[in-house]
């Protein structure tokens, strides 16, 4: 039965740290930009618009795993999509990002963001009943965005180079700061329940921009709520995944806060990062602009990047950051390929 | 007499490990936007219009030294100046950063790039000798920036976040891009000298953006640039200091292209990077952020870095990264007193 043949896929043996007939391979990102049956799809609609869509987000978190053969699909959202539905004015403005209408300051403001219910997001229930249906033997991973990297967006108002207004306000203010990361894990936390109670297999919580941190902040500041957030959804039978981008001095911190599975950027080989995170699962780590060499440079590092996580309690392979936007589709494809083929045992 | 009194300022004793009366500090970016002096004084000046002008760098460069009471001064600058003096038409956009008007895209465009001559930067020459005569006891700190960092500019166009042109074409056509970077590591050798022919004490390199490399793309398409650049201005009597941000998985790296002192940010314990580049100095490393912090969170960070610092072979106190603009100049201030008071011997 199916179910069975999920749980049995080399994708969740892999975080699971079993054996696998071939190394699995999914890719941050792989619904979106690259492709362009999803640039036809999405044309003149909102990209929160497209969130809310079940029918339209399970054709484009099916797109990619049609296309490119992916041994997981990943629910297409976007980390603010539990802040909007819990009432925070947010928007993605294309070519920058989430942009907050009012940043976060003070206590008032933080005291402003209600919880999230599981009715405010029924397009997610049904965009992952939806999915289940169609995905047969093909896991289906969920995700959030982490309190501290969500915390950025509310605090700098959009995207940030230098994460000042977050850490001025950290520092400054800790009770407010705590405050807001508390209700952030909550949110989060209620928004992967909801992605498990619908059926998801696995779910990743990206703390996208906690490399920003050194690891006296990162364990004061981010950790605490990281964990909260993971804590909340251990026990149901999915392999959670942690993944920042920079985190190479933190990697055994994320490991720490409760990640079954720790994504690696391209920066910390597999090989040093498995000593770090000590007999769990990794995650990663080609780097993305590698899928713009020749085929010949790719296939060298794919081969490079298989060998190096082969020491690792197991290894899903990703890329060690999202698909840049203007990544050729065909480069996706031959990546997974070459995985397949090249770890074929 | 006052060369001898620079020599012996305790930031020149402390980039070669000898005993300093207190620990010494200048930051990366003090000459700039956090003062209002210098929005005054740059009102309706383009950047590199100011950066050729010998009695503005020259005010500029002082204007910190006489603020803030740090050890050393900062040739104002830019890393691209080089480039423009070589003919490459490049402009500093405001809020943007540098952008080029025709980015590398193979070996005929490197071709035009022409070496750099003392007789291009004759306003670099000027500026450093009317500081030399303005600056007493207080070195001067000349600057460039290093081929990898200079060159992700000229093919990506401007700033970039992900450096996929960059990383394209080191992998794609890596003799373009070693033509490159070779004629980059010349120029900038180039600058530097005329630097210290002027009289500059102790040289910068800045290999900003070098974080984004992996260790083996580092060592395969970097560091042999930078080695070449820090080698033709060794035995100059001058110490040299590298850095960039993010660098903690390259800073062995770093540390063995030939520096003498060698830059750590925020992200790296001093007391982890003393372990790891052996027996040379250190400059660094609080987060710039937390300048905008309350004082008394200022004053424990400050502190704290003095402590991780002190098992280095020397300490020169800096940001882990450059000022960020928005930084009250008093909170600068502040911090170099509190280097002063707390690491007096």
């Amino acid at each position: 039965m199916t179910a069975t043949q999920v749980e049995d896929s080399d994708f969740l043996r892999a975080c699971r740290g079993e054996p696998v007939s071939v190394t699995p391979v999914w890719f941050m990102r792989q619904a979106g930009r690259s492709l362009p049956e999803y640039r036809a799809l999405r044309e003149g609609m909102p990209m929160l618009e497209a969130c809310r869509d079940p029918e339209m987000v399970c054709e484009i978190t099916l797109q990619p795993v049609r296309r490119h053969g992916v041994d997981a699909a990943v629910l297409y959202s976007d980390i603010v999509v539990p802040l909007a539905a819990a009432g925070v004015d947010v928007d993605i403005v294309p070519g920058t990002g989430p942009v907050v209408a009012e940043p976060i300051r003070d206590m008032s403001d933080v005291d402003k963001i209600r919880d999230l219910a599981p009715e405010d997001v029924p397009y997610i229930t049904e965009a992952v009943r939806l999915l289940r249906a169609e995905l047969g033997a093909t896991p289906l991973i969920g995700f959030a965005g982490a309190p501290f990297t969500l915390a950025s967006y509310l605090v700098e108002g959009g995207p940030s180079r230098d994460y000042a207004k977050t850490k001025a306000l950290m520092r400054g203010a800790p009770d407010v700061w705590h405050a807001l990361c508390g209700r952030l894990a909550s949110i989060t936390a209620a928004f992967l329940s909801v992605q498990i109670d619908a059926g998801v297999n696995a779910v990743q919580l990206f703390d996208s921009w906690a490399g920003a941190l050194s690891l006296a902040d990162y364990q004061l500041f981010a950790g605490p709520h990281s964990a909260a957030v993971l804590d909340a959804v251990s026990g149901r039978g999915v392999p959670r995944i942690h993944f920042g981008v920079g985190t190479g001095h933190l990697l055994r911190a994320i490991s720490d806060v409760g990640a079954d599975v720790v994504g690696v950027d391209w920066r910390t080989p597999l090989s040093q990062a498995a000593t770090i995170v000590d007999g769990k699962a990794l995650q990663g780590n080609l780097d993305p602009a590698t899928l713009m060499a020749p085929s010949d440079v790719l296939a060298h590092e794919v081969r490079r990047v298989l060998a190096d996580g082969a020491g690792a309690a197991g290894h899903v392979f990703n890329l060690g950051h999202g698909v840049l936007p203007a990544t050729d589709a065909d480069a996706i494809t031959r990546t997974a390929e070459y995985v397949h083929k090249f770890s074929a045992r």
